[in-house]
């Protein structure tokens, strides 16, 4: 017997301590609505159907789907948003998951001119500009290449960008549902630029997409040769149309519009293009009138999941709280959870994989007596940083910004259970 | 600029290998296909369709789906293998997959009863037996202890048990797609085994399915105790039905038909219970006509998934070789790669990360010159177990066995690149 499974060190002097342990969850609690004596209610159907009857077989379901109890679980846009579907945004239901994978049918959507629909037969990639031989690569090319597979976050610049004027969406979907985490395996850019041989005055490289909206970004050298990947598969399989398919860059802590998808040619240059997307979007609106380019790395940042406005409290006592972190600049070393809107923190506990530019899973056992609780979280990364107030961002940033916004959430537990996001001063 | 996404420290001191490096790559093979000057019929298609065009929408697939172009990647079964579709076995299509995660849709299924659909509403965990106090759990209950992300592989007792009898399969999907690997979210089984209370003399555990199979497992304790879960999440998102919706038993590295799906019920007991799936099935008859029984460990073992007989080889010159590996003592250390049927050994590069009983991901990038290639893999645990030939394995336990067939598996590549099931001496 061992240890590593312990969801707490405490856990090992207490063989009770959900029972009796310092966490106060009464035995009556648990022994009212558990035993076999207790609550008629929690008694199990005298042979339910699913035992008297053969359930389908197993090639009803070739490409399985979730249980038609789940169906709920989906992502979702808000229509009002933006002018189109197709120039629109839908979000990862952030409170209906747990762990730190997002299965590829729930990871959110952001597009400029819809999905494009590529044929892998007839797909492409180009790199040329800057370099000593100008290459074509087929699909077929770059899975023959060396590949890696990284678990990384991907999260839009404009995440939680509703709230820089205060509160607006009641549901962590919303509020931060413009990221989503997976394993993705690719050729590291690096070696497709070595084929075709970067000069040396090589200093940024555009990355341009094949969808209607020719979707282009510069990006720096020095990152394009230190981490990117072109990447084809994300959780095993190859992408989703939705996120880029058959194959998008993969810049791992920067923000997601970098991470160009369908993508279809990569020049080097000596500057940067200034393209649209650099330019009219994706810069920060500062008080002064100026505006900040190029901010590409998204900083430390952190939400709870659970409980949220879509996921309320349903019982008193024993309870879990739980939340995602994730930082651009590396590990995220540590994430503190407030239970009174930043007055008092405790650390949480990170369960699972801790990687480099990917989330990490918290969890904060507690027990709720039933009384208002204003919960906040803060991720701390490997570099020092600490996760600002949102008040704090908007002293530096004005509140034209957009983009970037990584303030601390903070949610209200109200005494009947439901969740609502406030601000606090 | 680091290295840690080099797919192979010599990469780090040659920016052209796979033009001009010791792989052997020649120049006229990559310049003749890809440069613009090159091949026609690799130049992109003169402004296509998806970029001429807006595509969807994002409201279009609130839950998403592969392409249309990779609608062939399913998991299969082989209709004439069992009596029925609901007492059967779908694979999954591991040539068709990278890196160690396996999406939820295509995760192998192996039923004795068909899919149990489970109202959540209705679900209940019992605990009883040996207890000091009998508990029953609703799943609002178990979604609020405390819980645990663990990324495991989960492998059939019976994957590549055709194969004792020699090579049968054409495929790896066939011969070895009985395994699959997540990340699991659940309660540690021995935080709820304490709040019951386990009786001292308690020394087995015995799990049961809700399934019209009601399926039936005993289990050490000291393994329960150790690093078991009661398991409601994969890849984040709820169970699939067939996975065990809304709940599973997760026994790491143990064979799978323990891991026991739509758990309703856990007995504590002073001994093994001697159920069906444990007598009749699931023991391993030797040459003797004795059989070893509660042989529940998955030993070290390995395949390579590309090239494989579904996965053939349709380029010459430079190509990655890449399997899966995985040891259920622990994490797997090394992976050998043979292109000579067991003559000669190399170290394989693995890739990703390298977790307890989990699927590692390996390659070895090699180049192809269209000679005939006997292809072998050999995973090595952090035991120093090594995987052994199937040869080794029929002399200690016969060729009566249907059940842990953890044997080399040996592709045979023709000059024509198709690949076959082959045995070697």
């Amino acid at each position: 017997m061992t240890d590593r499974n312990d969801p707490d060190p405490k856990l090992r002097h207490s063989r009770r301590r959900f029972l009796t342990g310092a966490a106060g969850l009464s035995a009556a609690a648990l022994t009212g609505d558990r035993a076999f004596a207790g609550n008629p209610k929690n008694l199990p159907p005298n042979v339910p159907d699913w035992t008297r009857q053969l359930g389908d077989g197993v090639a009803s379901r070739p490409y399985g789907k979730p249980s038609q109890y789940e169906a709920h679980v989906l992502r979702r846009d808000v229509a009002w948003l933006t002018a189109s579907p197709q120039s629109s945004v839908s979000f990862t239901p952030l409170h209906e998951l747990d762990g730190i994978i997002t299965p590829n049918g729930l990871c959110f959507e952001r597009h400029h001119g819809g999905i494009a629909e590529i044929d892998p037969e007839d797909y492409r990639l180009i790199i040329h500009g800057l370099v000593e031989k100008p290459l074509i690569f087929t699909l077929a090319d770059l899975k023959r290449m060396p590949r890696v597979n990284r678990i990384h976050f991907l999260e839009c610049a404009a995440n939680s960008g509703m709230e820089w004027k205060g509160a607006q969406l009641n549901g962590c979907q919303y509020t931060h549902g413009m990221v989503h985490c997976v394993e993705y395996t690719g050729v590291p850019l690096r070696v497709l630029l070595a084929e075709a041989g970067v000069k040396p005055n090589a200093k940024w490289l555009l990355a341009e997409g094949a969808d209607a909206a020719a979707m282009t970004r510069s990006i720096p050298l020095a990152k394009a040769l230190d981490d990117c990947l072109v990447a084809y598969r994300q959780n095993g399989e190859m992408l989703r149309p939705e996120q880029g398919y058959p194959a998008r860059l993969v810049v791992p802590g920067w923000e997601g519009n970098v991470w160009v998808k369908w993508l279809r040619r990569l020049k080097l240059g000596d500057e940067p293009w200034f393209a649209r997307e650099e330019t009219s979007k994706y810069t920060d609106l500062m008080e002064s009138g100026k505006a900040r380019q190029f901010t590409f790395v998204m900083d430390a940042k952190s939400v709870i999941t659970s409980p949220s406005p879509q996921a309320p409290l349903r019982h008193k006592g024993f309870t879990v709280i739980s939340g995602l972190a994730w930082s651009g600049r590396g590990k995220v070393t540590r994430v503190d959870v407030s239970l009174d809107g930043g007055k008092n923190w405790r650390k949480a506990r990170i369960d699972g994989l801790q990687l480099d530019k990917a989330c990490v899973r918290f969890y904060a056992e507690t027990e709720w007596s039933g009384s208002e609780m204003l919960l906040q979280s803060r991720a701390i990364d490997e570099t020092g940083y600490v996760q600002p107030s949102k008040n704090d961002l908007r002293k530096i940033r004005g509140v034209n910004s957009i983009y970037h916004n990584n303030g601390i959430q903070t949610w209200l537990v109200k005494p009947d259970g439901e969740v609502e996001n406030v601000e606090v001063s």
